[in-house]
């Protein structure tokens, strides 16, 4: 295929993304769905049916460039995910008679096409190279953060149980409120009353807070400095 | 004109802003507003005149620096898209017999009076820069925002709208809760009560602060970065 | 006076404004209050004469190095300052009958004997040298994030005063929900609830809370940098 | 002992670690903890013994290789301390008659078994040197987010004890909200209602929360400088 009609092609898939997702904030909205489900249905089948063409179409193209490995890279890549699970629910909602929660579900996997979009960017892969250069740090943060949760909602546990015995049930139940806290968001319906939970939660927003905030703080510095090595080499 | 006169135009000036920033605050309070309404209206009557012959004024001397390409330049560089907006809603809420909403709207723009005063700053002009430099990265990560906002609204609308059809009444609606909560500030008003919800929104709140939280990162590391490549000019 | 007596002379200063600070934690009891109230006026008494003392001795050390341009110097540097306002109170208490709303504001100047506890500190200097490098930029940011709080306050208030006149009563009351939304803390004591103000706190959510956190940004991110430039320093 | 079985000794000490935390989440479910008593009970018995052998093991490989002296280095090690306190309860608990107060704070040293599973990571011993590098400037940031803490609470004590005299009624209650707000984390169960105390908090909150970020901040910066120094000593 001819560079220019495939621009053309992907400009094409752009618009209907973007589209798509229109239709789907619309969608949820009761009176608009009802005066307009027809109009839906019909959308949504003929997106799928371009969805999967295209999806076909980068199967094709992957098997042009590198047989058989170009396919399994795709098909295993970031987007070939993805473009495979914008798809899928529809395939597997048509199969047979499935009950309404599981559709419900399937229809999460709609919203993955809002990630579509991301393709061909080149801040993206600016992005994902900061990404990869910190794997390992990264893995290792996200891990202590898990750790600090998990310590928090325990401790939590242990201290407020007895007082709040709803709010505090269980540790399972505490990982909310330990979640909530630590990312600062702080919604307000659980927060501790003894005065060991507080001294606890005191202490632990204020170190806790630092720990769960480190994987943003290195993915943005290293993304700074991909940003900057890359503009010196520009510039030799 | 002479250098010093225009200086003393634009401390002038300054000094205008922030009196009409301190009148609009003053304004709001009602009783203070019945009692010095004429007080008011003359004052404002009297900034627009002088707001309006600077702006004549930088056109001129604008056309007089670069022709009518620099009257362009200016018309549309940022301070003087200020400049109009900051005078504009005198004349249009003066053109006919226009509704008391549409006036509200327009008074909104006086807001815009306040940006003015950043006119002139060296530091402004290096924060600029600083964004200049890392616009694509910057365009990019805003765009990962609105993403991952919208994701999560249209997820939490899945995973909420049957136990709380009020508050999570379609993907619209449930934009507020998301911008609300990946950007930390939880009011409260607004949080998931059935364990899937709880579930996302605390693994959301982890990922996706760490994303909303990206543009601020590289904005600071590209202005701290700007600013120690200027000190290390001038010291050279 | 000789170095060791001027050590143990700083370390005796160390541990009286601790106890200061346990000792106004304590009597904020109001139970403990009642029934030590003569130990804790004999205390403050004690306090107010050591420090006093250590003020003048200040004084008179300073006039020894420099004359008095070193006086002047101490007296109006950050830590004379301090000094200066931790012992004001008592004698201004002390002056006339003066009522006790302005005494309970006196009081709050106690608080400054915290900040006595910097003095020596390295990392302190360190900080502050880091705060000198970036003044200009920190003066701009501060003040960018004052307008952005202006403007969010003003906005708010057009679009949420006609909806919640009691919680949005004027733009001055405006101001606690921008202050307290910018910065993420979000009691949920004020929100917006019409639609305007919802979108228009969503998005500035995102884009302020941008602007009030870079100042944070590059005092660490310089901070950070006079850490390391200092080793390099060392190292050779 | 040979290498390959000591790999298989970690991993295996790995798994129970895992598995201890899964069941002390399952415990805290009333229903659950009902039902299978017995078993946990028997699986922390058997998890104790296999502990306190690993204890044994590692105090005697420190031996083996370092003589009393490694002994003492391992022992009072970070992860020494935390092999210690995981085990210490099962055996204070056992003591004697001991209160049932006394036996839940016990409990909660089992979670210090969460940590164990951090020893061998490598980049656990990045994050390590990270920390020690910047050791002066942690404690003295550390200490200025207690100073700003301690001084913000006796602020608003002094400011809304009148107006709030239970929510506010001691400096003490008052860190309570400092932490929570100066954390950004916001619950909404307490806030200052008094002009005074919203200027205050406004004010506080803007200063107040740069100042807490800053270990965080300074955390992650020296984090990626030591990740990228490591891989620029790897590439030589």
């Amino acid at each position: 295929m001819a560079k220019g009609a495939m621009k053309l092609l992907d400009k094409f898939i752009y618009v209907l993304i973007i589209l798509n997702v229109v239709a789907m904030v619309l969608e949820s909205h009761e009176s608009i769905m009802l005066q307009y489900a027809d109009a839906f249905r019909l959308f949504e089948t003929a997106s799928i049916i371009i969805f999967v063409l295209e999806y076909l179409y980068r199967l094709r193209q992957a098997y042009q460039v590198n047989g058989s490995s170009g396919v399994g890279a795709y098909a295993f890549s970031f987007f070939g995910v993805i473009d495979l699970l914008s798809i899928l629910p529809f395939f597997l909602a048509g199969l047979s008679n499935v009950d309404g929660r599981f559709i419900r579900i399937l229809r999460l996997f709609r919203l993955t096409r809002i990630f579509k979009l991301g393709r061909n960017s080149e801040s993206f892969n600016t992005f994902i190279q900061a990404l990869v250069k910190i794997k390992n740090e990264l893995y290792f943060t996200l891990f202590l953060s898990l750790l600090t949760i998990l310590f928090s909602a325990s401790a939590i546990y242990f201290l407020e149980h007895e007082a709040q015995p709803e709010k505090f049930s269980s540790i399972t139940e505490s990982i909310w409120w330990a979640s909530i806290s630590l990312a600062t968001v702080g919604y307000g319906d659980v927060y501790p009353i003894t005065a060991g939970g507080k001294i606890f939660a005191a202490i632990i927003s204020l170190v806790g807070i630092g720990v769960v905030a480190i994987p943003t703080g290195i993915i943005s510095a290293s993304f700074v400095e991909e940003i900057s090595e890359k503009r010196r080499r520009q510039e030799k």
